[in-house]
């Protein structure tokens, strides 16, 4: 092997520092770099893959229910931003301030979006005159940008690409109904798409978006105990539509206010990939948005006829798949490591020896089992090696995920739970005041997730302060 | 017709005011809104969505050679951008500037990118080391900022959409031959997808990008005979690897530097589409880009049978181009103004009389031609006037580009062409030097656009000193 090519390097173990796992893996399996501009990633090729897939797939989920892209400007003026008190409240801290235009200061600073309900509420001001004009159901593509103090790639960037998707609706029914649909897409996309099982549930109000009668979330369970919020969705009823002045003209000809919702996913969920479905090999990729779905490695491709073989079933593969053939001069072991790195799902070997049986092997990332395959129904083999791959990441993050959900009464049940078994889920009850859930994280050191959609009844007491509970909460700590 | 709703307005006539007929069609097709933040616009959903198909067929063709996308980030600090000194000179006048993060003053200023060769070329730094890293074929799709003082919509933008791409090469003339390649994809996609005619040429040296060795554009002439530059792709030599300290190892084990490019085109096309194919009833859309490349309008569509047959064809329909069925309340006529407003190619009617005998009535948008075709054959029908309007609308831009176009050999020439047929193409000799540029440019009003590949020899002297010319050089009054 020549001395300038890049080797297959190990990551740390992830039992053995689980931050350091995550920071290596973003670096060795090419998704990012880091950048001059402190807090802020370069997305590399190989990430900003991943990302395309996600938006390729929602994005056509979105138009599917009849959302429109559109694109609202990256600067809100201080004075915009600041027609809706909780909402400037909750963002104002942690925006970038633009104060001068080429060589001369700005008469108004502007703040580079941070989310755009103000922007959007401008623009519908304009538009929404009549029932008619309603319902709008707006998604927009972009990045934002949030002054965070502690920064990781992927989970937390002061600049992030999201799509934010903001609705208005006639009544306060529709707009709930449409809040509730956008949730249920995520979940969706989610568990089938990237394989990461998730609990729907509201956040409680201390953990509400700036602005938002409710707001709701999924939460998922990241391998090492911690949770992660996937995705939000959010209902204004039509607090920013009285702060903004936007009303129209009902069937009854009054003129009434309209009701908002607003939800978002980021680059984040390409964190909650790597964290709930990633090993010490490197990356594991839900096959629905792997780059390379399936990776090609001709084995003796000096031998007569291997790359041929290989570039033939390259050719038929591409028609149904996601494929790469790497047919450089790297050994074959080393393309083992390096797409197992990249946690390409499925595997094919071909050698001189398979040619003679008219077979391969296909090898399954998350287990690495082998398989060998048939030519003849190869492409069926890998859809079936594929779906294996999805099946087989799903129920291995349930299972992690049940293995570490605790159902607890008591503060000190949930101190002992985490102690023996590690961090994960708390299930317990709550009285619904902040000062138990205040407690609760201050003494055990799990903050509430959500109110899930699905209840169940753990005792009849709040975990904290004993008195009648009501509600089951999902506690944990969170990244 | 109810009273709230909207009603197809009138548009200020082409002939009488050009500028304002432009306006007119960016609010009445529905393109843009105006926002509260000077300078940047509101792109709605419909104008968007020609955007995104401009994406997605430019995206394949990026794709299609090589290029990968990436993500760098938004912000790029004040030293950073100082590293290549005539880039920073050229862009430094017209950057927003960040000054603080929530409620803390920056140590550094970071700019909000005008462009992102000095982000590009940090990250080169950290990933080309040997030959085999090379060539890097990158590109991004993101918005820029530029403080621009007049602006209008799509043309000139404080913020805009665009594709940058930049790329790394071991040679000068691999790096030339991309740029070459990617000016030749830009062509290809004006003409054939968007239907406009373009030139293709050198831009001279007081015209380069701020750092460029040489700068490539493609040149198209609007419907008032102003020029526009549609895209642009750059060759830098070494000169920003030198000053990025960006070096590779050849086969030869030396150290040496790599070449780069870097290319775009902006949200501007949109303008371009307007202002060359737009006509007094509105736009007119290349159907490559159209959100809606046929509309159904069903006639007396109380009638029975009238709608299922509609709905029947848009099924059918569907299959093969983006379809639009209007069955609101309104008039067959008020349907008929509004997509014709929003340039829609074909038009599809459907009545009574029409199903009876098995057909239905297309209008092609550019020349509101009917013609009645037999339902049987529909799809074929709807394919061959999909493309009867872009080659209809290609020549008659190539007919106004061909009719604006005068050959001249003295300053004097110039300014009679232009008082005698209008503004437009100035096809005149030039001795090279800058002086003479500057020149014509305050002597006629038109400034050169560039030094087109396909040379004419229309005199052997320059059309101002006299003395012997060296080029021949498209000039016009730009956009």
């Amino acid at each position: 092997m020549a001395q300038d090519k890049k080797m297959v390097t190990q990551i740390t173990s992830m039992d053995e520092n689980f931050a350091q796992w995550y920071t290596d893996i973003c670096k060795k399996a090419d998704l990012i770099d880091y950048s001059s501009v402190k807090g802020c990633m370069i997305i590399r090729p190989y990430g900003y893959a991943i990302w395309e897939n996600i938006q390729k797939n929602l994005d056509s989920r979105f138009k599917a229910t009849g959302h429109e892209n559109v694109y609202m400007p990256m600067f809100i003026p201080e004075s915009l931003l600041q027609k809706e008190k909780d909402h400037v409240e909750g963002f104002a801290p942690e925006v970038a301030w633009v104060t001068h235009g080429g060589h001369d200061k700005l008469t108004e600073r502007l703040c580079v979006r941070p989310t755009s309900e103000t922007l959007f509420c401008e623009h519908f001001a304009n538009i929404i005159n009549s029932y008619r004009d309603l319902p709008k159901l707006y998604n927009q593509w972009c990045s934002v940008v949030r002054w965070e103090k502690t920064t990781r790639p992927f989970l937390r960037s002061r600049e992030f690409l999201w799509q934010e998707g903001h609705t208005m609706h006639a009544t306060a029914e529709e707009a709930e109904a449409e809040t509730v649909q956008q949730l249920n897409e995520y979940a969706d996309f989610c568990e089938q798409d990237l394989a990461i099982p998730v609990v729907k549930g509201r956040k409680t109000d201390s953990d509400k978006f700036a602005g938002a009668n409710a707001t709701y979330a999924i939460e998922a369970l990241m391998h090492d105990g911690k949770a992660l919020q996937a995705g939000t969705s959010h209902y204004f009823g039509d607090g920013f539509a009285r702060a903004f002045d936007i009303q129209y003209t009902d069937k009854e000809n009054k003129l009434v206010y309209p009701h908002q919702t607003s939800w978002g996913v980021t680059t984040r969920l390409i964190g909650a990939i790597i964290m709930t479905h990633g090993d010490d090999n490197g990356l594991v990729l839900p096959p629905a948005v792997a780059p390379i779905q399936v990776v090609i490695v001709p084995v003796a491709q000096h031998k007569p006829g291997v790359l041929e073989k290989a570039n033939e079933l390259k050719e038929l593969l591409s028609k149904h798949f996601r494929v790469k053939l790497d047919d450089s001069d790297q050994s074959a072991g080393w393309k083992f490591s390096e797409y197992e790195m990249k946690g390409v799902p499925v595997r094919l070997e071909i050698g001189p020896r398979d040619i003679e049986n008219n077979s391969c092997v296909l090898v399954t990332r998350h287990d690495r089992e082998k398989a060998f395959v048939n030519l003849d129904s190869i492409v069926e083999a890998v859809e079936e090696k594929l779906r294996a791959v999805r099946d087989g990441i799903y129920a291995k993050a349930l299972e992690n995920r049940e293995n570490r959900t605790y159902a607890c009464t008591t503060t000190e049940e949930i101190r002992a739970a985490i102690a023996e078994n590690g961090e994960g889920f708390v299930k317990a009850m709550w009285c619904e005041s902040p000062e138990c859930e205040d407690k609760v994280k201050e003494e055990t050191g799990v903050g509430s997730r959500c109110i899930p959609f699905v209840q169940e009844n753990i005792s009849d007491k709040c975990v904290c302060c004993g008195k009648p509970a009501k509600k089951m909460v999902y506690w944990a700590i969170a990244y």
